[in-house]
């Protein structure tokens, strides 16, 4: 069975399938960028295949292999533990892809799969240490209660994830998101959380930890999520790379989107983030890409959380241009404005365009 | 300036315009028909515009117009009236649109724009009757904050309802869904809810109710929601049509989203509704629309809010069929196999198909 997914050809637009996917897994609407903190249902969403239907009121997690003393838990003893809140900023690692030329063929998101909540739960590395992992453990195999069928591959959504990333991250069990019980589509009734990282290792219906001693070979770890230029190995997708998105001025045209703003000052204002490093610089611009000057950021709120920014734009000449921006991190990792193209459409954080009419 | 929309070329695929509205304004993931109420975040969405910002300390909702004596409610004033709270399924006029050939451009739904929620609020007729409608007078005009163009036309969304309509109606001033205040895109911090009647009827983020004594001639009444061949003034889309959908069985391939499942007798669930009368009948189809038998119906919950229904499949040979349900309702209505085309795409009740591989 080809485990290879199909790329579009130049001319080719969009198919059912894709839009069917579209129609499930929606992105945040663009001026939710306002909220500090995403409301439910706003917050982007990938589900591989149905929201799984758990029952609380039965639902274990069992954590085993490569341990001293494999754990049960269910849900009121996870909840006995001591917690934690953190506000997360989650991209899945596909957003970009439909604009990439030629487009890999998947989950066909523009620019909109993005969303901070506030996650509440239990601190995974006090559950490991109380496991106590045996000195050949390497990894953690985590594993969902969603199941189908990619590329032929039969399977429950399952991540690998190595420990010593495990452990030097903020690693959640959350079965809270905003001051609520997770609702059903983030995963409920107990997720992971694994801050900095794309979405696809904040796995949801979480129902088994297995301690591995060697590296993961599963489907979404050694096929899915790798960044490669065709069938060779590539490289795994790990941290999100920096993004600024504005959020779009003015007000839209109901079809293509197009924003008609009345000259004058404008106070634009967005988000950025980056999982490898704080974000330290944001720059806009707002003719097309021609001119490029600072915005001015806001104070962080968190390690883990997107970072305002702002930018009074004053549009003085009538006409139709583009807003962009783009986030610089501490690495010194800068958005691009064109994204070098990968197989799977992954991890591509080309500068977001604003199409917009001034009048 | 043109008003019609585009109709596709009939062998056109799905455009990058299409596509960003399927990102922002998603459906109903198909296995959230197994909850009576749709959580929060899986009830489906449209949004002509933008999202307002609209803050609730602020906010008022002015009736005025053909009445004795106006009235200007802030939130406290308006939760302070009786309240009530209503069960109400709620689909958007523009379903089905993308199964269509040629496929009318606008949101591409392809047959999940549905959702039940709980809505509590204000009625609206003892409102009405406070203060003193004039005898001439014939339509209420419901304006929300949401502002855009559509088709050339620069508006605030606005509906007319004519008042005989209203008056025979159980319509709400909602504030809460499911038992929280408005979320932000289902119109905080108050909508109106139009039990019976497709989505463009619950105007969200309501601001302004003048009552007329003309009928409204504005674009979303005269132009947009209209069932119509051409450019004819065609007619005016109000309850919603019969519609059944099952909870696809088995799992699901992630791109293709066809089902796969065991031989043996599955459990079929899924929910009907029509607007216009209750639901007496529903139908399914095992083998692709050759034969029909009769679901079973539960009892119904309430007059607005779609009945679940149930239906034991044997499947007992292996190979791809496709599984089809339809409604019947008390008007004698039945869900069509294959939908009459109009130019806007609305109504569009055909059948769902959900293709399933018995292995």
């Amino acid at each position: 069975m080809d485990q290879e997914a199909r790329v579009a050809e130049p001319d080719e637009a969009i198919s059912v399938d894709e839009l069917q996917l579209a129609a499930r897994n929606h992105g945040m609407p663009l001026e939710a960028l306002r909220y500090d903190v995403t409301p439910v249902g706003l917050h982007y969403l990938l589900i591989h295949y149905d929201i799984p239907d758990v029952d609380p009121a039965t639902w274990r997690l069992d954590i085993d292999g490569a341990v001293e003393r494999p754990l049960s838990l269910d849900l009121p003893e996870l909840r006995s533990r001591p917690s934690q809140t953190l506000r997360v900023t989650i991209e899945c690692a596909g957003n970009g892809r439909a604009r990439l030329l030629p487009r890999p063929i998947s989950q066909p998101w523009l620019v909109e799969a993005v969303g901070t909540a506030e996650w509440t739960g239990a601190p995974l590395a006090p559950l490991l240490a109380e496991c106590g992992l045996r000195p050949d453990a390497v990894e953690l195999v985590l594993t969902g209660a969603d199941h189908g069928t990619e590329r032929g591959v039969e399977q429950d959504y399952q991540r690998g994830m190595r420990l010593d990333d495990v452990l030097a991250g903020d690693l959640l069990l959350a079965y809270e998101m905003n001051g609520q019980p997770l609702p059903p589509q983030h995963g409920a009734p107990v997720r992971v959380v694994a801050p900095g990282w794309y979405g696809m290792a904040h796995v949801k219906w979480l129902q088994h930890i297995e301690v591995s001693t060697t590296a993961f070979r599963g489907f979404q770890n050694a096929t899915a999520y790798r960044i490669r230029q065709g069938d060779e190995a590539g490289e795994p997708v790990t941290r999100m790379r920096p993004r600024a998105l504005v959020v779009p001025p003015g007000f839209p045209d109901f079809m293509t989107r197009e924003r008609v703003v009345d000259t004058g000052t404008h106070a634009l204002r967005g988000r950025a983030w980056s999982g490898a490093a704080a974000v330290v610089r944001v720059e806009v611009s707002v003719d097309a890409g021609r001119s490029w000057a600072d915005a001015e950021l806001d104070a962080a709120t968190g390690r883990w959380d997107w970072v305002g920014w702002s930018y009074a734009w004053t549009a003085d000449s009538r006409g139709s241009t583009e807003i962009l921006c783009r986030a610089t991190d501490a690495h010194g990792d800068v958005q691009p404005v064109e994204q070098p193209w990968n197989r799977q459409g992954m991890a591509n954080n080309a500068v977001q365009r604003v199409p917009v009419r001034v009048r």
